[in-house]
């Protein structure tokens, strides 16, 4: 059984991600579907890209992540293959792919353009249930990406504000704010990770809040409303508190620019 | 494997969808559930059958499309079957099925009569999880529907407001308003879509506003504040805007009257 | 195919819950995960216990049941597989398995300590991911408990409020309130049903509120602003209102203080 992950902004209220599973199924009916989430919010690639980033490298070798963000759905924008060491990705070429190409070895990327895998007739507002599904659906039945279009090099890379190194430290921004109200920050352990250690004694300032405590998990400090830094679950440094959230306490937002003093 | 559809107003905060599908797991573990949405409005039979008449035809052949909004469960109203040339629908007889009665085949509608087939002890408040979703297990074991009771004729329908012809065009109304906020009217392509092309010019009039631009998709607008028509992907006129929400722009809601003019 | 259901607080915006799934069907992919819901309220332990307990019994035997309500993640809180006559449980060691637990023949509980079954690293804030999914894939393979670690007795049990009989009745409280706001009271069948039915007019007090009408199903009132009481499908009385929400008619917020007066 092949599986097939599905990240969409269409929301679970309406009747949309439904229809781009019968598309699926009608081409593939031996395909596993799992969501991963409907609920991005409406046309934002950058948090498509976000849960993906998160949420992808967990799945077994070749997984279709089927991805459908598509603020310009029915314009020039092409879609994608790309094919990666362990994986397929099917999307809209916008940028939603952005932070998986950063963190992979990229093989292939194809254009789909071969009509005759679409579902008739394409709807110009709805790419995901005419093309997109059921490509997917004929990838997991294990035609080769060349045959949906040429190969391409010149896909969208959406451009993060990136981490910036300055005397003392590093500035990055609040990429995400959970259910929970944990401020994940754009430090990744990978960038800044060995820097914190080595000074031991980090400071993220954020909002006119400074927060100094550097702990292992949630559950380490006691007091309820201190807000505390951490490494969270992707790699991410996060800004947290016990049980409460620790965006209500500072007021984060996402985008917020955060300084993280060494 | 069968393929189950599920389409409810239980929302996915509650026990009620899990508790159904184990139900219907437990007397057919071979089948394979797909959600349509389970965030219908609370007892909104337009709203479940607008979600279901949106996806059903686009899975595969014999799929099982199980829909349960149900405000009248436990008083004497009836449960179907209704067999369509490619589909099976169970539901309670509330007129849920209406939109899905109109545009298809009806060959047979049964009236869920045998209680043998049911889960015991059956709730007076829950027949999601005690009759239609152990029905749709049966049937999926292919069961022939006539097992589950008598044949009926009278089967309920919703009298939706109807398209109105009039002097230099049409009267409508706003079926929809989406996730996107996309207005989605009764306007259909079917009905409608012949005199709009042979006018050329037609206009929009709703809640004191007026929209004369029909594009083909999204994006092909640029001014972001601006609201216009397509088709959207169901077959519907829908009035739009550029990554904005059309519904606040307008102040459009649900049922409010629509003037087409030609 | 083994059967892994999921309850968890983690929401169906963020990536958690993918990123959990991926993990599973990386150990295991020939597992079929049916969702119960992520949307328990964050770090409610009592709530998800109530959601587990009105839906895990509907699934087949031996379905393992995979819940992750973890505020107390990376803690030396610990992790459980628990083992009653027709299922297993694997849930952090906080509670959330009481209300099971209350109901069923705990056979055996096992504390999960074999490293070799986590995924590594495992992430000290996301056990749901690293430890709880993939114990439960190893579970679905066939791998006997005993295996993740050394039998324990001391598991946590929640102590929640007990019903009393008084003088007269009993008190009680708003275990619930649903989407359709229904207030769902502590009051099972099992306990009080008998004494209900030998008097034949109870009254419920709640919030300076009085029902006093006990009816068999919703649309057996006409009155759209009455609220009356009926057995829900779960076993427990609730209060409800025709296609109204009696929480809203009758101010109702979960914990709320109900007396039955006999």
């Amino acid at each position: 059984m092949a599986l097939v992950t599905m990240t969409t902004d269409f929301g679970l209220r309406e009747h949309y991600v439904g229809a781009m599973k019968g598309s699926l199924l009608s081409v593939n009916p031996d395909v596993t579907i799992v969501d991963i989430s409907h609920e991005v919010a409406a046309h934002d690639l950058l948090a498509g890209a976000f849960t993906l980033r998160c949420a992808y490298q967990y799945f077994p070798a070749r997984t279709i992540h089927l991805v459908v963000v598509d603020p310009g759905v029915g314009s020039e924008r092409r879609g994608l293959v790309m094919v990666t060491d362990e994986y397929y990705f099917v999307a809209p070429d916008n940028g939603v792919l952005s932070l998986v190409a950063e963190r992979e070895d990229v093989r292939r990327v194809i254009s789909i353009e071969a009509e005759h895998y679409f579902r008739q007739p394409v709807s110009a507002t709805f790419h995901g249930r005419d093309i997109f599904a059921p490509v997917s659906g004929w990838l997991a039945k294990g035609i080769d990406p060349e045959n949906f279009g040429p190969p391409l090099d010149d896909f969208v890379r959406l451009s993060l504000p990136p981490v910036q190194e300055r005397e003392g430290g590093f500035q990055g921004h609040v990429l995400h704010i959970d259910k929970f109200g944990n401020g994940i920050t754009s430090f990744s352990v990978e960038e800044v990770g060995a820097a914190v250690e080595k000074c031991g004694q980090p400071r993220f300032q954020v909002n006119g809040h400074t927060v100094t405590r550097l702990v292992s998990n949630y559950s380490e400090v006691e007091q309820a409303d201190e807000v505390f830094a951490l490494v969270g679950s992707s790699g991410f440094y996060e800004l947290a508190a016990q049980k409460k959230s620790a965006a209500v306490l500072l007021g984060l937002r996402r985008g917020m620019k955060v300084d993280l003093q060494i």
